[in-house]
This record gives structure tokens, C-alpha cells and sequence, in this order.
């Protein structure tokens, strides 16, 4: 994951409908198409009750960009009708980061 | 969660070792404490192959109380020797946020 600082951080957390027709593939599709998007950096993901999807960009415009996306658009509306009950998206400004490793 | 703006997001991803002797409940424990902090707002929490914490929080400095919490302190110890292969930490600002209820 290339980290040059300032980057942005889009916090998406959700809780799903019972409905799961699609949804796995969507993800899957989503995330490809993602990583092709100019400044994209990364993503992480994993759901238990909740879903927590956190997708590592360039700049703002590189965000705004993904979510004008035309199957992006497609996959939110899918989204909204049938597989959320709930989401959250937060955009953030990473300050500030440490890691650890064994 | 009381989302006075502007409030940080404290993402913590992270993997596990085989290790996970005492680590649910030491996890419950830090959880309870943490939302007993001052400035603490929430905090949102998945793990499948990876796991990933977003805690919420009213300023930087609560933030670093917390991190220097003596029980915390501790908590970070062990899981530093016993319990993650690897983890980061990310200190981001919310810029913007928007949401969705069915």
C-alpha cells in the first residue's frame, strides 16, 4: 500500500438486509474496479455484525471521483434497495500513523 | 454516538497470531474502558481475515490519554507480545460524513 502523506481514509461502515442475492460478486466487482481508480491506495474490509470497509486515497477529488463512478453509482443504488438496512461513510484525513510488526 | 464535528477516527487494523488466550475478554475489557474515557464517541469493530477497530473520539488529546492509559498500556503490551503478527494505527480527522437508514 503506497502511503505518501496526505492521504484520505473513507470509513464505510454498514449492517446488511437478509437479502444477500448479488452481494458477494458486487463486492468483489467493486473492489477490482476500485483499485483501478486513479489515486486509489488500498482497502480493508471485514464484517461481522457490522461491515467495515475502509478504502485509502490520494486526495478528495480521487474519492469524489469513485463515488461518480457509473457502475459505482449502479452498485450504491443496488446497495440502498436491497443489501443495506444501514450504512455510515465518513471521510477522513489521515494525520497521523504507526505500525507494528513480528 | 454524539458526533459533535469536527471529532478524529482512531483506525486500528490488525492481524491475529494462533495465540488468543484471554484475548475476547481483555478485547471486552479495553472496549467498557475505553468508553468510560473522556471524549470517547464510539467505536466500531469487525474481524474476518483481518480486523479492524474504529474508535471515534472528541479530540487528539483524548486520544492520547487513552493510549497512555496504564491499563491500556498494558493491554497494548500483550497484544504487542502475545496476540497480533502485525497492526497500524491511524489517526484521521472526519471531514465529512453522510449516512443512510432504510
Amino acid at each position: 500500500m503506497k502511503m505518501n502523506k496526505p492521504y484520505y481514509a473513507v470509513i464505510f461502515t454498514s449492517t446488511k438486509t437478509e437479502e444477500d442475492h448479488g452481494y458477494a460478486e458486487m463486492a468483489q466487482r467493486m473492489e477490482a474496479l476500485a483499485s483501478r481508480q486513479k489515486g486509489f491506495l488500498g482497502v480493508e474490509s471485514a464484517r461481522e455484525e457490522i461491515g467495515i470497509t475502509v478504502s485509502y486515497w490520494e486526495s478528495l477529488d480521487a474519492i469524489a471521483q469513485w463515488k461518480n463512478h457509473t457502475d459505482h453509482l449502479f452498485a450504491q443504488q443496488k446497495g440502498i434497495n436491497d443489501w443495506y438496512s444501514w450504512y455510515k461513510v465518513r471521510i477522513c484525513l489521515v494525520e497521523r500513523e504507526y505500525d507494528f510488526f513480528k
